[in-house]
């Protein structure tokens, strides 16, 4: 019996043009790992349920998807578990495989996650991540080749954005001098809305959060930050004095910056102490990236951290790595209207004949130009021209070479520019050059 | 607690190396479908059971992997199921979206399949398939074009191969003339060992497998059959004269052989009544394409299928596909040694430093570098010259910038080939030509 045919909800089928405009931006960010010397590792779709158990907190144990053989009894606890991020792979991969690996190990990973969130406007339960770390080295130079790639793939897609920096290591500092270690979410938050609601309402705010007054005063050189981000890097320096693990953080973010200067980084980056980001394994520099042209989340987002392979054995590995997240930009491109004209590898050129003959005519002149590169189809029978000028039309091909009697006895084709709708004959040795 | 970390058996992690070789058999592939025109689509990694129960036999059935959220009861049976294969899911894309597709749909697709199979050599429960297909039109011309794909690809990959044709109506054809149309697979077995084991050791074994006397006699002439694929179409013709499916199957392949002469197919095509190839839904002409130079199973196969969406409700649209197998193309061009020697997207060139004021000049430099699309890498800190020598050669990096007080007063860098050991100093404005 027929069944109603359907895909299981938060999950997408790719369409032709779909993946043509996915591809476009998976090939740009690729190409731009490439140019600073990532390579391309993949994990399995399945990892062994332990390796993903408690690496998310509680809620992302819920959100896991479990899998299981047909043959086991349902009774039996499945073994394994989809891919949720690929930074949990990544780090297992590079304790099982550490001495295999040349460190600092610079990879980067394009491949889907799969999360059992509830499906809602922009949120699937299946969508790919495109990650890149380097891992086996504290070195600043990573933060500032990380934010070479940002800058180089939005220059790239066309999209203006504006890098929000900022250190986990500064915000511990505010914290400690606050005196309210505990409180961090609450502080960020807060600042957070300054430029909506103004000092006076973030202070009643805190207070409503619990904050002591004493801290609340404490806060407010922090609120009053103002100018460049070098001047409020020193206004910080001054106010974290007290906490070593503060000075560490704004050294390193001055040091982030000069890196940048040196080497002409002209992407706007603005230092935000509102930026904290949920993931706990972070310990220095943190990142997220915003289009300007669009309200959109955070596109890209990452940050340095120390211990990402300890809990599977390996301690002390210092890495920092960003994630671009394509459904997102995929949608600012589409908002923007900023895919390029030329889908890249589109069919250039569709026969279209009357008779077997002309089929036949026509696949040898197909079978020489595909060997001169050229991207051509041929509508696979002689049907009504109707029918098959509307399959180039709805193909987007921009020419047809027309095959009838005549065109066969001179030795040409008639080409017409679906552009325009002018057509004119030409002969076959010439079609290469009518078509490039 | 350390956890000692693996991955699920019969999965694997591509490393690197792996992958650029992987990439370039997909990208080979790729480019090959685009120049005939075929579009890429993906579909979700799971599908509602009820798409996958019932369509791959009940042995398939047990090997599907089944998927339930964190959430659900156990008892609960799961509702979704990983992608077995590449066919049903296509099958229930072009039902789904019949009303968006343009007809004749060529389209192609590379993902991921999984299977709860033995893990042993050479199979593994989670693997690529690279499926290419049109469906929409039963024109013989797209079955030339498949032909011609597969002889594009190895072409370029470096593979002989043979490809074997057959055709699903002349095996109807010989087991009706037979008289056994329940016979086929047995049939085919014994054809298969015709020239191992000799006509005699064939008849005996029919007997054997419950093949009547005048069966066994019937079939002489087709075991018999000898020459050139024509010769033994010609042949064919006389012996299924009283099958009107035979004698259509046989027509079939003879337009199929005129449409490779007429486009100058080169690739080496031999008739073979022994190829039945298991999946049920075949209808007409069928293809295995095995390497010559290496003991393997088929590399390719596929065919022409009438039916495919009838079962999601969609009946009597005829379409041909093949499937390459990814990872036995991998292994023949592991065996053959035919992988190109450059990784297409490797390093160029590494600078290496002996401290921060080098780094400093290096990262100016390689910023220019990668804006002129070399691929550039810094090692990221100024340690030992051994260690950083080191990983350019583990990364089989070509060519090593190297940056001391010396080159930083000239303007210039100790360039070093990696492959002759040979150094010079080398002006920055002249480091592009010296490693293009």
């Amino acid at each position: 019996m027929a069944q109603k045919p359907s895909i299981p909800k938060g999950t997408r089928d790719f369409s032709p043009l779909e993946m043509a405009r996915r591809n476009y931006i998976f090939d740009t960010i690729r190409s731009v790992f490439a140019l600073y010397g990532f390579n391309q590792i993949e994990t399995p779709a399945m990892e062994n349920i332990s390796t993903l158990m408690g690496k998310y907190g509680e809620e992302g144990d819920k959100l896991l998807f479990r899998v299981q053989n047909s043959g086991e009894k349902a009774a039996l606890a499945p073994e394994k578990g989809l891919r949720y991020d690929l930074t949990v792979p990544f780090a297992r991969f590079v304790v099982q495989h550490k001495d295999e690996i040349q460190f600092p190990f610079k990879r980067y990973q394009i491949q889907p996650v799969w999360r059992a969130d509830r499906p809602q406007k922009g949120r699937y339960r299946e969508f790919y991540q495109c990650d890149v770390d380097v891992i086996g080295t504290a070195a600043l130079t990573c933060e500032l080749e990380l934010i070479q790639i940002v800058e180089e793939v939005y220059r790239r897609l066309g999209i203006r954005v504006c890098l929000h920096l900022n250190n986990r290591k500064i915000l511990a500092g505010i914290a400690e001098v606050v005196g309210a270690a505990d409180r961090l979410t609450d502080i960020t938050v807060a600042i957070d809305k300054l430029d909506k609601i103004g000092a006076e309402a973030v202070n009643a705010e805190l207070a409503e959060r619990g904050l002591s007054a004493e801290a609340i005063d404490r806060l407010q050189p922090i609120l009053n930050l103002s100018g460049t981000n070098r001047d409020k890097l020193t206004d910080l320096r001054s106010i974290l004095a007290s906490s070593p693990t503060g000075l560490l953080g704004i050294s390193e973010t001055e040091q982030i910056l000069d890196l940048c200067d040196t080497t002409g980084v002209r992407l706007d980056i603005m230092l935000d102490l509102t930026l904290a980001r949920g993931l706990n394994y972070y310990t220095g520099a943190i990142f997220e990236v915003k289009a300007l042209d669009v309200q959109m989340g955070s596109i890209t987002g990452g940050g340095r951290y120390d211990n990402l392979t300890g809990i599977f054995g390996l301690p002390d590995v210092s890495g920092v790595g960003i994630s671009f997240g394509a459904d997102r930009i995929y949608d600012v491109l589409t908002e923007l209207s900023l895919y390029p004209d030329k889908a890249a590898a589109g069919t250039q050129v569709l026969f279209v004949t009357f008779g077997q003959d002309e089929l036949r005519y026509a696949l040898r002149i197909a079978t020489a130009l595909r060997r001169d590169g050229i991207r051509t189809e041929i509508y696979p029978e002689p049907v009504k021209m109707k029918r098959q000028m509307a399959y180039a039309d709805q193909k987007h091909i921009p020419y047809v070479a027309i095959v009838g009697g005549n065109e066969m006895e001179h030795g040409t084709v008639m080409l017409k520019d679906m552009t325009s709708g002018q057509q004119r004959e030409v002969a076959i040795d010439q079609l290469k050059n009518n078509i490039l």
